[in-house]
């Protein structure tokens, strides 16, 4: 029987690959007509050469180049084999990056959840949280006048030298205690939380991983602004005692941007949590 | 304490973002410094914007572009939270399709495995076999002499149509039984393997969905020659009745590439095999 032969038309309704595609693979040699006449200049494609195209197909569809598969045509199938099994790490190290900004994603909205969660302002609630890592970095003689941005800077680039992610969420830690005026209120960490379970290395003497425990927390939460602050912490801190509540020694603050913009009015919302025994 | 400025160098060290970068983020409304020196043209950046650095990085991250990061800029907490349940679909669907390509290679992989594990060549051989999902196609006076490609071609349109993968083997079925001549020899079926498990809708009358038994085979390959098909395949028919082996009367056909150039000369391999009972 006479192979048959194909027009450039009919190829490409077999195989699904449109006509342009098809004179750009004869343009770059990627999949050549076995016969084009030479009256006409119709391109003509013999049976036998479809499978180079399923090749090709498939190839492209695992990500590799135009130019890799014009390689991968002149190996043996011992060196496809190998080109395959360096494919599949490729492919793997993706899935890895997919599966973490997944979870950076799970993360970031489960604390939008939370933070929207927040319907009273000003008074004092309880929740049960999670736990939570932290990077945390010590500190000394910062208030909440004022944070400067070189300490989040140090967690940040320490995650970044890790590649880990970044939470897009700080927080402070402070000693449970009555304080008479903001001045006395100094923050022992500064910290951000871990939105994967990796292991940090590289953590200056001051850093140190730790975990926020899980467990029923007392809370209030405020608009951010230093003159409001020491009030807002009062009415959690004369609660806390006029309730005679037992508590872990320990305030964690975290901040919260109510807007997203760089040139509107910068707005956070801070909510401060004391955990019950 | 006064808020401290930061030339664009300095906030280049502390975020680990390029000048370049900065300077483009500025350019493009994204990232603009809180002052600029009319003298010196010299950018500064306060403290309290670093944040905004953070989400760019963050949503950078997970695949957003600018100009999306831009508009995300404008939301509310809400707005932001169901964007971000919309990219979390999105990283879903790009999980799907790395599993299934995943899935592919490594199918793919197995049977390159399997074409270079052949190592006798002309001569019967016996070899375990996992099941094989298959997608066949009914076929009438088809010799080997001959396969037209379309019985391929229809094949690959229905899994196209699902969007399923092609997995760039193709193979014929036909009784098992003595052939004097090869016009005697017609293949009841052309198929080509599955390597997803998804179901395959849309399968025209022809068509249908089987699996090639798990179990022991008696095998012969060889590089396929029309001229001499019979033979190797009464090889394995006499071997199977001298040694009166019981097998399935069935015989599965797989083609295997030997090389991947469209310009070289196309060689295969064909094994043929039968299921012992």
């Amino acid at each position: 029987m006479e192979e048959k032969h194909y027009s450039i038309g009919e190829v490409s309704k077999l195989t699904n690959i449109s006509i342009q595609t098809l004179r750009y693979y004869d343009q770059i040699g990627l999949f050549k007509p076995s016969y084009v006449d030479p009256k006409t200049n119709y391109r003509y494609y013999k049976d036998s050469q479809f499978y180079h195209l399923d090749i090709i197909k498939s190839l492209k569809y695992i990500g590799v180049s135009l130019e890799e598969i014009k390689a991968a045509q002149q190996f043996t199938p011992a060196e496809l084999l190998s080109f395959l099994k360096q494919q599949e790490s490729v492919i793997e190290q993706q899935m890895n990056r997919m599966y973490e900004i997944q979870q950076s994603l799970y993360k970031t909205k489960r604390q939008m959840e939370e933070q929207l969660a927040i319907d009273v302002m000003d008074t004092v609630y309880f929740k049960n949280e999670e736990s939570v890592r932290i990077l945390s970095i010590k500190t000394n003689e910062l208030t909440p006048y004022y944070i400067p941005n070189t300490y989040y800077s140090s967690l940040i680039k320490t995650l970044e030298v890790e590649n880990s992610l970044l939470s897009n969420r700080y927080g402070c830690i402070f000693p449970y205690q009555q304080y008479d005026s903001l001045d006395e209120l100094h923050y022992s960490h500064v910290f951000t939380p871990l939105i994967t379970d990796r292991y940090i290395t590289h953590l200056t003497t001051d850093m140190d991983v730790k975990t926020i425990p899980a467990g029923r927390y007392v809370c209030i939460a405020f608009i951010f602004e230093p003159d409001t602050y020491l009030t807002q912490y009062q009415k959690l801190y004369h609660y806390i005692e006029e309730h005679q509540l037992q508590v872990l020694p320990v305030v964690y603050e975290i901040f919260m941007p109510l807007n997203y913009s760089p040139n509107g009015e910068d707005q956070f919302i801070v909510e401060l949590k004391v955990k019950l025994l």
